[in-house]
């Protein structure tokens, strides 16, 4: 391993320039050369890298989004794609690959280096937590925080109005940011796509919180679960009371990152480098626990196993 | 003057706690009785008040909301609305009515003080910053801080991704926010409600921009001049570029009050108090400069004139 | 088990009062009486309670500090301060005592119910992170948040002005704060009371950096390493070089409490709950990886074992 | 007007790379070539210039510190490094020169121009907004929302502890950050260079203050009336009551600039450019009231005349 190349793929999150930063600075201290390939796989398809060193990752620890920028390349998952990006690797001595991403770049990983023989370490970087046997992915700490924020502002009015609000936070497959912020936020209600729900109970319960004088009432919808307009509406129909609805959207990908998903970022960074080193390939790195871990591609990209219902339960006891 | 009433309407605005802290700890200082009425106008029909004196006004200053609370009140737009708000005065003594809110609640002042002769004064909080005659109310800076950070974070994945956005932000009738946050965020354009369009122009730009490499696009559009998914839509239609909307919403109202905020709030707040003591009626408190004046109501409700040309220019010149 | 009580002792840790909260609404939902005590064992020996119910823990969740307040006691420590805190806990029938606090709190927790057999479990809270057999206590992970918000506003004018700053944390016997921050804050080194610093090194790699042309540095030391004049001067002395030094105190112990720190705090609440109800004692809980768990009180409060020189190496090469 | 050079002296404030970012791209607007010269006069005396164009200020709008460097450069205060300072605006052929600074900055301007005839702008950043004639400098609102977020923070352990806190803040010659942030902090007192204390006035109303029960307590002092760990000891040794001090220090400088702070920023930019166009010179941009003004350097450098009795009685009204 002489020549390791990193690039970021997918959606953006908080963290993943200090996860560049921990495998730029990683490399050079094994004596590893490294590229830096721009807009991820369409990167390496079309030849857009340049060399880094200890500099070129100065600086960047504090800022969202990714100095390497990223897209979601279509043309990678042909196998015209596949043999340009692999050609680009042969051309430029590549010894192995580092992906920064979430469970898409993962699959996409996963085939190429089934083909091409790459070395190749993912690093789980993903605001919606989705990757399955990683507890906590870079850039989920500080969406939900984001999150949290924004519902925390909401609260002022909803409490200074008496008003009902959903609000519908990210989160296509998985709970995991809706679930977080709605504990942390005293939110009343939270709908996730891992779990059924029964109408009738939701409403019951505003309906009957509102009979005992609660009138400001949040609820959060994970995006997989529902639109917050479609649910404020349902809400509306089945207990006459005006409901607002809000859709966070994409300000949960960017910002500073906190600490923590900085901390994450450098300790994996150093990981997927040091795997790479020692001849791994084929797996995503990722924290479960306080522990750094690495997971199969193919254990990672599976549905994520998760117990919602004691969170759930605690979040429904504490509002 | 020995017994006044302070209430919060309309919308809430950060800095209306800190408002009612001015209102109350001057009136103390000036050995006034303070009565706090909930839910603004309602509460006066409804005879819901409660004295108040210098603690129940301890720890309010660095919330956002209003601990009054506040509401958007119908009954007194009817003359028995009014007469009942008139005999909650007179029952309590009430010599002088402080009222924290915007246009609409000065209007409303307004029409109740011209028929039942209470001294009233009102205290401009509005994040929307379109009281005429006056340059900033109060809730206008946090608000602009909140969609700035909101601005911020959308950059990050605007230039990782490289994508267009339009953003949208309050302002009714009013581009204050939307100028404020376009100048501040860098973004490339901002729509107004007090300007004309020229539709082809704001896609050129775009196109222009796109053929000379820069992909990523913030547009701004304050929700009197459109909303956020009907503009992308049009940009998308006008130039086949992928435009992703975003609105805001009711984050834009909540929060910790910034300095600024807080300052005014608590200047005004003892003005509103001084004024009343002075034998003054019908006029709002505001800032013009960096100076607490007093606006007849009649001026204050009327169309904010707003030179947006200069600042619009700025905002072109600096994207 | 019919009737806890609730207190916080020693320092404030943001959190707290999403800890009281989840002690209250876990209470109310197990159909137990909960009585808050204020100012820590001051007021069990004071008699200073009162009886708290779903509505007293509203609107706290995002609060800095303790509703119930806090203090060191140095009463409770004699024989007739506990005696009278005994007398308190008879008085009002009090079957349990949920303890929300650090090694200090539970040091005297342990004490206090070997001679009087109240039934007590320890929340640990305490943004020092200190509690042995605890991954993560209350409070810390906000502590690191505003840190590195101060380390990042000092890296702006480091690199502005070209300076070497020595940057004081809170942690009296434990690095966790500084270490976290340090990584985080891309730190240049880190002095913590967990390690030997041979000072001939620290100042020989700033001289090195210095003529490589590194002329900002960030120096981040724990509380208990050394005070940051001290340490400015000590590298000052050795270097020539100017060194400038910041003490960040008490900003580090209040603010909005971050979603970890109040998700944590409300699972920890109820966990302690369910163990008095369960007939528990003598025993702290925490989170422990990601997961709930409780240590007894004589482990929780022995020197936190902790292996820091795997993130000091990882700091060394991030920087 | 063909070429102008900008530069960042002095002490670094958030907004001074908005500043720059108005400058370039302003001049680029109006066909100027720029030329950004870096760590203040020293960069000239040094010939350490680049080149600026529209890109070279993209992404910078929303960083603390100044990209361009800053430093206190004593050689420029001699006639020799004044000199070598005019040999590089000759090399380069330099017919303007914008210096974004506070005071000493203007007052090194105004003696260089007055000598050399080398047309000169001025724009004020300075957090300590002690700029003569000028009422809002760049930076001051970053700043005092810095400090006050700090004493949010300490307020949350002043309260649940109960104590006394000493902070100071900064502000040499000027209390314009003391006063906003002790306002909006609902601090109990502030000590300014501009007032006189009467030291048993101010201890006495903490004595009575604790004797009505109130113990918690938040004195602001800016820098130049005293330092924090003075006061605290002063308090103290005045009325034997425990008094914490706190230094925010350096903190202040830095982070992200607020919407205020940059958009004055780009506007005085703009403004600078705009008048060095015009052909004058000598002169200082800053804020007055809500309008960029041009004040004489002359004027600029003199001890700013403020009424600082109102807002000090304010303080006191409302603690």
């Amino acid at each position: 391993m002489k020549k390791i190349a990193v690039l970021t793929t997918g959606g953006d999150a908080p963290g993943m320039n200090a996860a560049i930063r921990g495998v730029v600075r990683s490399a050079v201290y094994n004596k590893l050369e490294v590229i830096g390939v721009f807009r991820g796989w369409w990167g390496l398809i079309n030849e857009e890298l340049k060399p880094m060193d200890h500099r070129s990752v100065s600086g960047i620890i504090s800022q969202g989004g990714t100095i390497l920028k990223t897209s979601r390349c279509r043309e990678f998952y042909t196998e015209e794609g596949q043999n340009r990006a692999y050609e680009t690797i042969k051309k430029y001595g590549i010894d192995g690959l580092v992906v920064i991403g979430g469970n898409g770049s993962f699959t996409a990983a996963q085939k190429f280096t089934a083909i091409y023989k790459v070395p190749c370490i993912g690093i789980a970087a993903s605001i919606d937590n989705d990757v399955n046997g990683i507890s906590m992915t870079i850039g989920w700490d500080t969406a939900i925080n984001t999150a949290l924020n924004a519902i925390d502002n909401i609260r002022d009015t909803a409490t200074s109005m008496e008003r009902i609000y959903v609000i519908e936070v990210m989160g296509r497959e998985c709970g995991s940011i809706a679930l977080a912020v709605a504990l942390a936020g005293g939110c009343e209600d939270v709908i996730i796509p891992e779990r059924q729900y029964n109408w009738e109970d939701v409403c019951h319960s505003i309906v009957n919180g509102n009979i005992r004088g609660k009138i400001s009432w949040i609820v959060v919808v994970a995006e997989g679960a529902g639109t917050a307009p479609e649910i404020a509406k349902k809400i509306t129909d089945m207990t006459t009371l005006e409901t607002r609805a809000l859709v966070l959207g994409h300000i949960q990908r960017g910002g500073r990152p906190t600490a923590i998903s900085r901390d994450i970022a450098l300790n994996l960074g150093k990981m997927a480098v040091d795997l790479l080193i020692k001849g791994e390939s084929n797996k995503a790195v990722g924290i479960q626990g306080n522990k750094a871990v690495a997971v199969d591609f193919e254990t990672a990209i599976k549905k994520k196993e998760t117990n919602v219902e004691e969170i759930y339960n605690l979040i429904k006891i504490m509002s």
